[in-house]
């Protein structure tokens, strides 16, 4: 043990780590190994149906008898305005007929049943559900709550904050603006929401009674230290673990993250119609100037999703939506297992190093 | 005495934090409260004539016998074209008009000379100079430290923490994109340059190998303790001793500053022509529809000058730059010294948190 938080004993986890859901990078592998580790391992079943978030979670645990995360999306209805839904193809249109794919049409359905996901949750009963994009309602926290779920709902000011702590959540994840793919922004307008990580943490954890989990340009063990001198109770890593052979990016995004320097990411939204941090490649660069006649999300999401799989599949990193934080420089070739120890290591070096300068062990006090 | 680092040894201080150079905030009287609480006092020189400068010093000398930081902008030519100039004044006219301005006019100069700034500072020689802005040549560098003064250079990036060190610097100090007012920005674009401080320090301490100071988003000892786990040798405040009486600032903007949430700054050019953290009021909210229109630095800034002294003076915070960091809600109205002594206090606190917790003094240990 390490580092006991009043977030690793409400989680029942030995140390503060929980893994970033991360839809595309989250694989059974990556979850079970961050669990076994002692973290908190990360589903992401956002985009996954019912049946198919039963059958992961039945995976996950055929594997570990450790707490995991399942991470959910709150989505409003989706209506999809035919003209805009026919404009966001025209705009794509280029794109698919380079990577050779047919014309694209409108779908019949652009995102999961959401009410029918949480009932899927609800069913399981994993250690914890987070969530991201919306808020719950006080009644659907309370039910996850009677079956003895966590609920971790993510904010990108003190005022969602606030609204996740009133809606009854038992943890907050603070997602600053360095923080890698989507926004969970879901009160006032993006540009607002971009807060950073130091200035965030603490002006949350001041605000709200519950455990603060931090996110957002943490990479390794000097970022969790750095974490918990904020006040934070554990912090949430996506980007340190994006690179791990265990996650299930293609190898160009993988390169293209390690090979990543500090000012290559940008905020757009048009991989998704919802603002997400990543690597600025092609695809962001041609679509940014109509950003503006791009579909909202969930519907830009689905449209681009054939591009980003033909692109996957070819190795083109230039249509790829290449989610990354803004250390992502600093992320590591090694596997789930190794990075966790790691982070452990180097986080007791740092809060080491702070015991040897600290008043407490030290004759040179003021 | 608490955590000696690379930096309070080169800087011959106590405490490894330093005041932010605040042009229009830094009084005599907040330069020496911070040197003689142990700390390095700020001294903005940047807006001074060379007299002026000489002036300053010997004032702070009187007051204080300890290091203090002369903080310049390192400006290139300024070339000021008439129409620009022109279209500037006409854009500024109605809120000139409606605080009882006479009509703007083009002026002789928009700035001050940097090389007679210069070799005032050389001719001073303070304990150490910082600068922003721009870069020093190999040769400028040489020059400060052949007369005993430290050089400190600005960097909003990785390539331009490097380009400091290249060129000779004692230190850098990395400016996080939470960090109010003015961004130093001088490679790249200004969009790219916005990394947060949680992911730039770091990034940067394994970049170079002179001390690092954080800067960005830093209110309080948890923040301080933060930077220091990251590997900063130091920190640099502004905010946080801008709503300290020392600080020269209108009491409107220290009230704005005060009351401000996390989500109320943004980053403009329109007040002076570059990129500067500020809270959103009227003159922002006007402005920014004709960003594209306004002149450059130092030229803008030179013409909303009037401006903002007759906002000051009326009182009336719309139409001043109120510049403020993202945690600009944690400034409390301690004075200098009180404020000081306190973020010595928390540090230690937050280091002694960490010392209780880490296995050094703990026998729960991995």
């Amino acid at each position: 043990m390490f580092p006991a938080t009043e977030f690793t004993k409400l989680a029942g986890v030995e140390y503060p780590i929980i893994g970033a859901p991360m839809v595309g990078a989250c694989t059974t592998d990556l979850t079970v190994s961050i669990s076994n580790a002692g973290g908190l391992g990360p589903l992401a079943a956002a985009a996954m149906a019912p049946e198919a978030i039963h059958k992961e979670i039945t995976e996950v645990r055929k594997r570990t008898s450790k707490p995991f995360n399942v991470n959910l999306f709150v989505l409003g209805e989706v209506k999809a305005d035919p003209q805009q839904v026919a404009r966001a193809l025209e705009l794509l249109a280029p794109i698919r007929e380079e990577l050779g794919l047919a014309p694209g049409q409108p779908l019949e359905q652009y995102s999961q049943d959401n009410a029918a996901q949480f009932a899927a949750v609800l069913e399981e009963r994993p250690a914890m559900a987070s969530f991201t994009f919306g808020i719950l309602t006080k009644a659907q926290v309370a039910a996850f709550k009677s079956r003895g779920i966590l609920v971790m709902g993510t904010a990108t000011t003190v005022a969602e904050a606030r609204a996740w702590e009133a809606a009854g959540a038992d943890m907050v994840c603070t997602q600053g603006a360095e923080a890698g793919a989507h926004r969970g922004t879901f009160l006032g307008d993006f540009e607002a929401s971009l807060v950073g990580t130091m200035a965030l943490v603490p002006q949350v954890v001041d605000a709200v009674r519950v455990p603060v989990i931090a996110a957002g340009g943490i990479m390794d063990g000097r970022g969790i230290a750095a974490a918990l001198m904020l006040g934070a109770a554990g912090v949430q890593m996506g980007t340190a673990f994006m690179t791990c052979p265990e996650a299930g990016i293609p190898e160009v995004w993988r390169e293209a993250v390690r090979g990543a320097r500090d000012t290559d990411t940008r905020v757009s939204r048009i991989y998704s119609g919802r603002y997400a941090r990543g690597i600025v490649n092609e695809f962001m660069r041609r679509l940014t100037p109509v950003a503006a006649e791009i579909a909202p999300y969930p519907i830009q999401n689905a449209l681009t999703g054939p591009i980003r799989q033909a692109a996957a599949k070819a190795g083109r990193a230039e249509y790829l939506s290449l989610w990354a934080g803004q250390a992502a420089s600093m992320s590591r070739g090694l596997s789930a297992a190794e990075l966790f120890a790691a982070l452990v290591r180097e986080t007791q070096e740092a809060l080491g190093r702070a015991a040897s300068a600290s008043p407490r062990t030290s004759a040179r006090m003021v």
